[in-house]
């Protein structure tokens, strides 16, 4: 933390600054330049809040400087994380591809897209069992109904099923039944959640908050890491913005962010993020062209009776094409 | 809902729209305009998903025109919702000031604080025994410990305490000691706890989530009173923008919004809305002005040494005041 | 400037970071810490770019430290600049109203207005003569008929007026009419308009651009006082957000920033915030509240037919009860 | 236009909603629903205002349905625009490369850089000659020397060169040696130049603005075409939201939404959105893997060394590579 006295600051007011550091037990070394006297604050041991030294007197600013976390930083593991899912990896340098429907519907519904997934080249399937709904008069999922659904649709497609946790009280049994466990945008800073997680074998999907900046998100995966799971999964899938015409904005740029800050590996849901069909097909492209580690797409074998997301799922023959696009441009930034 | 079709939408096209609207047992109704035809569904029983139409062949847009809300809703019950708490009633006009430190750290703290609200006109105590925080590394609250420590506050003071529940596993016991039990900001949206606040005897104070729009943020609400709760007080506390100079904006509007479409009385924040006290201070005079049913606001006896939010929190002598201004100005929108 | 190197930083690329740093004519001073180097730049004389060191070999991090702003920052000038327009003072402690039509639609529309405005203890007048408008085809204000209107109001009333210049042709022309020249949000970062603001002999009411952060609006500022103007006036009038209840989201903690980062006056516009009359006069009476140096209202004697910005234009009737709430709040502030 | 009526609005009300409509020239036809009555607006041969009946009693919200804009439409003008920029065609399904840098330095700088934009397989030259900075300190352009030296770039290499307008006092002068004109973002909304624009004989390059919604960006547009200027070409560079480890996040879904609404071209400028070189190759990908109708970059030769916007601003080398990976991207767009 850099501490910024104001120009009027006196030598009283620098010495009580210095004191109050050292309180912290850190080291205080302060920085005398043309205008004003700074203070590098060094040592510390834990995080540093700058609310503690913002507005003590003559104080101007106070800036953080390193990074609250560290087991997800890449200065503490420089090569990447592997993440090994049944008979797929994620994180080696092949993009991963998962799709299916937003909610499991039927086994009918499940089985005949999984197996357009399986045949487009899919390499995991997903599909919700609990579904986190805006409204509760809304379709709220088949329960353990659709947990069992997915564990037919892995033994008769060998596809690994990702699905989402909602709360305490349902985890063990998503995690009996999941391949991986998906924590939601609306639950990415659900702690109690984070820390369960952290005690789970299977390895965890963590969704990006609606509005959280790369260090939240970063810091929520921390919680699971810090309780002993290092299988921690990062999925994009767009931020709120004051943009009307998609549902959420796609931020690209997270991950190269995410790349360069941290070893854990990156997919983006382009579905989530457009909310329309006819966005969400380029911007999976897009996905591809900017190196995620994978991506993660809404299909449906009827979108429009669809019980949820109907207009942002892809047709089958859509998300076959869009497959084999994913694949070439894959390929494009191997061969260069 | 209203169907907008492309202007070279073929009759066959709007046909099908029609029959697509009565699949799901409403009313279509065909309004040819000037350059073309909208189509007006009427007679809807539940929710409807604009999704169901938006990608039908001829469809441009499709509009949703009624609100999502139902027990929330004024037009469900004109007057607004009072809430009793003790002896404080929340909704009949006195703005109510509920005041209290971010976490509760010690009795002592916590004791002597009390003793400042109370001193100054203070209605009800808050203060953290679960805190939420961005951070695994950082203090996460005192737990039951701190939970008996407000019940003591609330018997010494007779002051009503309000405190936040972080996840089901915690629910019981927060429920036993509190008088309020709040749900925060990153819960908002945490539907099995919403639907746990909604079996709850006490009140529930709802945080208005980090980017939730006021619909979602009503919908929010929709969950606590469908399980039978209607005690139902809301929460502005600032929303993220690209702002940089406040922690959060606190966006004041959503006070008359929330006022004219639903009944539930509505407090604002300020503390963690500006996240630096110089802000906090005029926040809360504004909060009074734009004719809020209450204000919560931070307070701590010694904030430069505050294990949470000190930088936030006002001294007991700057509450004093402040609580002076907020009678004087509620004086005065009651005299006009 | 704060530049912090990476953990495996070498010894030769901190070396090469000071020599870079030398070469823009300033002083660098390494700070060993426990994990890295951070590299502290001292004496610059102008504004650093921290572009220029942030992608040297070994750099992590480059941190700007000081404010890029002179002319308006309080350091500069620790005393409250006070602009006098006609009899009106700005920054002597009175918040000054300022209210009028968006547009002046005709001699007997504004001439109705003014007299209102007057009575209800009005201090200044605004209307557009020059309207930047969304839509080509939307009424673009009476140009300088409209200004000579204006005028009329002034020599009628005794009201200063204010209003909107747009471009640099008719600049001559608004400057000649006008008490204040408006430059309006969307002009914000016309730098060219600006720089000719700078040169006039009239105040300058320099509203915050849709987006902008209060750095660059201060910076923006800047420009007109590095021409040579002193008599700078700020507007916040809201930012743009996700929010949609709203046209804009007030930032009131704008006010307190500004005033403690500048010597400049800030006034405030609810109605460009708001834009729903119901909204506007909460907002209003926030302002006031706030400790804003004046507020800018929309009043209509007919709203329903205004040529634009009808809904937000408060009734006579209603901006005379408010002014008399704010001097009320204003009265608080001061016996407080 | 579709108003809803309150559910307890009277008959009466409903009556003098219709005279309202019927005031303004147009046809009201009411729809009786289950709860409530909407009335439905037709035959409206100008832009209607929702405020002009929002506020009227008894209605309860007035939603827009038709888009304000006519010209830009892709209703009026099913095909898409070309436009012949030299031998460079932008909108005929061939990428189009701009690139170039952030400002011209000096005839050897833009003479190097040019070179290297040429051998890559760049089909325009871009450069600043004309500044706009947020800062009145920063270098602010070379002026109509950099205009020549521009001049000279398209002479020796054959390059059409864009570059950026900033007032009505030098549009001539940029209009007599540019190719196509560019307004930036922060003009986006300065009706005057975009007037002036409009009778410009060369096409015009329109930035969004950093805030600006589709339909605010199309309306500008809209201005430019009104005045007979039918040669816009669309650039998206990034919007502002609470993201902070990019200059601006990039609105990659505003391509698809601007292709099926426009007939207008659409361009995407990465070096804006991202700020940072290494998101900077990342994202132009993304951007050709959309399918926008081109790309545009900053390329440095020396970017250390830049006046303006160097971290963002390519290696020769890297924009090399970077051309392949657009052309290979783009060829799987065509084959597939």
């Amino acid at each position: 933390m850099l501490i910024v006295m104001r120009q009027d600051a006196s030598q009283k007011q620098v010495e009580d600054v210095i004191k109050a550091v050292e309180a912290r037990d850190c080291k205080a070394r302060p920085i005398p330049g043309g205008d004003r006297v700074s203070i590098a604050i060094l040592f510390n041991k834990q995080a540093l809040d700058e609310t503690w030294f913002q507005e003590l007197p003559g104080v101007k600013q106070a800036i953080p400087v390193t990074r609250p976390y560290k087991l997800v930083s890449r200065e503490t593991r420089p090569e990447g994380t592997r993440i090994q899912v049944g008979n797929v990896t994620i994180g080696n340098g092949r993009m991963v591809i998962i799709a299916g429907p937003c909610a499991v519907e039927s086994e009918i519904q499940a089985m005949t897209i999984a197996k357009s997934v399986k045949e487009a080249g899919g390499d995991m399937f997903r599909g919700g069992a609990f579904k986190p709904r805006t409204s509760p008069y809304s379709f709220q999922g088949l329960g353990e109904e659709g947990l069992k659904i997915l564990a037919k649709v892995r033994e008769e497609f060998d596809l690994p099923v990702v699905t989402e946790v909602m709360d305490l009280a349902c985890f063990d049994m998503v995690e009996e039944y999941a391949d991986v466990i998906q924590i939601g945008t609306r639950n990415m800073q659900n702690f109690s959640l984070l820390r369960r997680a952290g005690q789970a074998e299977k390895p965890v999907f963590l969704k990006r908050g609606m509005s959280a900046t790369v260090d939240e998100w970063l810091m929520a995966a921390e919680y699971i890491m810090a309780e002993g799971n290092s299988n921690v999964i990062l999925c994009e899938r767009g931020v709120r913005t004051f943009v009307r015409h998609s549902r959420n904005t796609l931020d690209l740029s997270a991950v190269p962010v995410v790349q360069r800050e941290s070893h854990l590996p990156i997919i983006v849901d382009p579905s989530h993020a457009a909310g329309f069909r006819d966005q969400v097909i380029p911007l999976a492209r897009s996905a591809a062209a900017v190196s995620a580690n994978g991506i993660m797409i809404e299909v449906h074998n009827e979108p429009e009776k669809a019980m949820s997301d109907g207009v942002q799922s892809l047709y089958p023959e859509q998300f076959e094409l869009l497959c084999r696009q994913i694949r070439a441009i894959e390929k494009i930034l191997k061969d260069y």
